[in-house]
């Protein structure tokens, strides 16, 4: 194998220009490497959503997504404006095609941004869909027609869309989060059929935003996080007012004369049949890796539950073809994940390094009202990769000095550390429910990194007042079984 | 010396009742002292402002300077809503009453905590001022008339109060942040005079709730910090309408007819006199330990410049004197510093510890409209440490994605690490300007703490989006000389 180079039209081709591919495409370049890199984006099914460059994070995913959250948060600053005594009319209603332009316009402008860091960093940009002739042969569909091109290595970066549930209805009038951040109507009355972290931002920022969500979960709330947490930022949701529909799956949509949805749903475990009527029905029931249009048989990788496994160097079972980022089966779907991944990958390719993509103690956030943010092993992780014995739980409850005066819930606002029990107290996970929580939990990230022990935790000086401080406050065990609501302020 | 235990009235006895006293009498008591603390508070000159227990932090610092920031910054988050669509007025003006009567209150509350919180710990509580007769013995001027009190040990945490300057009509027009917090009327057009980060952060917050601040600094802005740092922390105050008068210094303050202060002032370079006019003059030229009601030569204990050197357990020069918190000398004047080394302290006095206070790497937060979070080394003390060929300062300015929709100026939102220049490239220093600083920087100063190195940094996995993600997207250097103007968003 490993042909002359020059013999092929690229050295690399990277299919997907999202984060992960857009992110291994440059670096590649920065390399020496001559890089294309394929983007396309099929419409949605209903409404025929689509959009430009940089894929899911950009476009429909982490950016809008925050932008909506942002504009929550800032109903509800004006709400809390009120109580510190500014004299505004807490009467405010949102403007929902006002702000759906608004984080349009932010995104055709990052859209337009990507495109000439593209061309600044000499990565060809080739709008159109790949699908493997063989191994080092690609057929693109491009608007103007079909052009087959070749290279020596190549980087599936084609990432996932949201899934469908298989049931009458579901793709003639549902829509998924590929629709919402466009949506030219209001949402009103809206069914959240999911209850992973897309499933409650949508429905926390609609709550915000003045509509009214209501969450459907067939079994449990952000599979995958500690389920404490979890439980808790769903009883947050609830306390402002968020139906969640638990042990729940849709049946049907229907289509009312009067233009609403009519969705048949059951109890899972009663079987018990109910029906509600909504204006806007949204699937958040997964994500589904884009691995159909590749005709990947043709280039020999193998596929697993639509996702594409990978070694420890990104590399598929097929010696030339890589993949990263969301496509990739058994990691994290997450933007620096992919962007990290990539950069490394395109490094090892082309810059003679070794370094690896580490995939553990990734930090995360999940933008509900009340965000949580985590770092590390969950509680019930932990138990099981060290036992119950072997591991120290502290926790506390937290009153953000800000929440006063508003009179906000400091009901849900909560911390916990997992660490190893004996020796050096290691830390393996870190819980936050609370302001700001991806902020707050970055920095605990890189600690974590660092071998953060229990003893250097708290023996780290408080910012005051924060509420990243409280991390350094923890001094309740569960295991104690000690009351662990708030000590006094300040002293 | 080392009198039985039981032949004095108390074994410890704290000497004020702020966030270093408190924390060390509570702790004195859990480890079986019988400690009895004693607080006043000296009314303010002009307006005769006093307070109640838990000192500086709670009455007139951290708590209310963070609230009135909180209330300036919600100021800021109406107009912002609006650009995100809310159908908000944006006409709005604060009730500084209201304001002053919400922030009272939730302090009141506090107060109150602090009461019950010493009587459930069994601290006796002494509202009297005391002062030593002699080593062992202290004279507490009460309400009810005066009590003589001995005590095997003594704690002295007694705390610093605002300067006055030295010129005509200082203390009969001017106030302090001890008045502003409970000013009972709107404080106008305001000077301020000090750039330490109390006069920045009081300027900061009057200009958000829309008074007319100006800040007088005669030579440096925010001594003891960042230099590169506090310029653009001033810079991003200007860039708001906040006027800075430079290298200048108040002469006179005088009253007119019309109830408004005339303040002459002089620039110190070129003797210019000049003269405007205020309706609030407040000062924040540093602050004083209050060493002199102590009486402290009649106990022995050594002063210097009204603060009191202590040795790394805390100790004075004489044997059963300790002193903790503002009023030692040489140490960051911060409350999470005085309740961890009262805490300590106390331990180590009652409770056979041995763990000393580290008073390095103290992170801390100036809530500046944009804030400033720093941890470890500024960029000159590392270079004064370790010299300018043996650092690595990693920079970058960097765009918040919630800053788009309300064009909001990023023109001031920057980072840096200051690191090891070479080997581990152990991180010395991380400095932060921006939304939320105190959160972003408080994990990272438990990283630091932890070891952090730039090589763990950077491949710690952002967590996206966020600001402080910032922190692991650093990748230029200033020795490199390329532009440190942001990279693109998501890739």
């Amino acid at each position: 194998m490993a042909p002359v180079q020059g013999s092929y039209d690229y050295d690399l081709i990277v299919i997907g220009g999202g984060s992960a591919g857009l992110a291994c495409a440059k670096e590649a370049v920065l390399n020496g490497a001559r890089v294309a890199c394929l983007d396309y984006v099929k419409p949605t099914p209903t409404l025929g959503t689509k959009w430009g460059v940089g894929g899911t994070c950009v476009n429909v995913g982490c950016i809008p997504k925050k932008l909506m959250h942002q504009a929550s948060l800032l109903g509800e600053a004006v709400h809390e404006a009120a109580a510190y005594g500014w004299n505004v009319n807490e009467k405010i209603k949102p403007d929902w095609n006002k702000l759906v332009q608004s984080v349009q316009n932010h995104i055709k402008s990052v859209n337009w941004v990507t495109r000439v860091d593209l061309r600044d960093k000499k990565v060809e940009y080739i709008n159109g869909l790949g699908s493997f002739v063989d191994s080092h042969t690609l057929l693109a569909k491009l608007k103007s027609g079909e052009r087959t091109i070749t290279a020596q290595t190549f980087v599936i970066a084609v990432g996932g869309r949201p899934r469908y549930p298989d049931i009458p209805g579901a793709v003639e009038y549902g829509i998924t989060s590929d629709d919402l951040f466009s949506l030219d109507r209001e949402p009103g009355k809206t069914l959240v059929v999911g209850a992973g972290y897309i499933g409650l931002e949508c429905a926390g920022f609609l709550k915000g935003l003045g509509y009214e969500p209501t969450v459907m979960v067939r079994s449990i709330v952000l599979r995958g996080f500690d389920q404490q947490m979890a439980e808790l930022v769903a009883a947050s949701m609830e306390e402002r007012g968020i139906p969640f529909l638990r042990k729940s799956v849709p049946l049907s949509v229907q289509k009312q004369d009067d233009g609403k949805l009519l969705v048949k749903y059951k109890n899972v475990e009663t079987d018990e049949e109910a029906e509600d009527v909504f204006d806007t029905v949204l699937w958040a029931i997964g994500r589904k890796g884009l691995v159909d249009d590749l005709n990947l048989p043709n280039a020999g990788v193998t596929v697993q539950k639509d996702k594409i496994p990978v070694d420890s160097q990104e590399a598929t079972n097929v010696a030339n073809i890589y993949a990263v980022g969301d496509i990739i089966y058994g990691k994290p779907e997450l933007t620096p994940v992919a962007v990290l991944a990539g950069r490394l990958l395109a490094r090892r390719l082309y810059g003679g390094a070794t370094q690896r993509m580490d995939y553990n103690d990734v930090a995360t956030t999940v933008f509900t009202p009340l965000e949580y943010a985590c770092v590390g092993l969950s509680e019930e992780e932990a138990v099981k990769q060290y036992g119950a014995d072997e591991i120290e739980v502290f926790h506390g409850y937290y009153k953000p000095t800000e929440f006063f005066i508003p009179q906000k819930s400091v009901r849900y606002c909560y911390l916990k550390a997992v660490a190893e029990r004996h020796g050096d107290q290691r830390v393996y996970g870190l819980h936050y429910i609370g302001p700001v929580a991806g902020e707050v939990i970055q920095g605990f990230a890189a600690a974590l990194k660092s071998g953060l022990t229990i003893n250097t935790l708290i023996n780290t000086v408080g910012i005051h007042p924060t509420t990243a401080e409280e991390f350094t406050r923890l001094a309740i065990t569960k295991r104690s079984g000690l009351d662990p609501t708030p000590a006094s302020c300040c002293s």
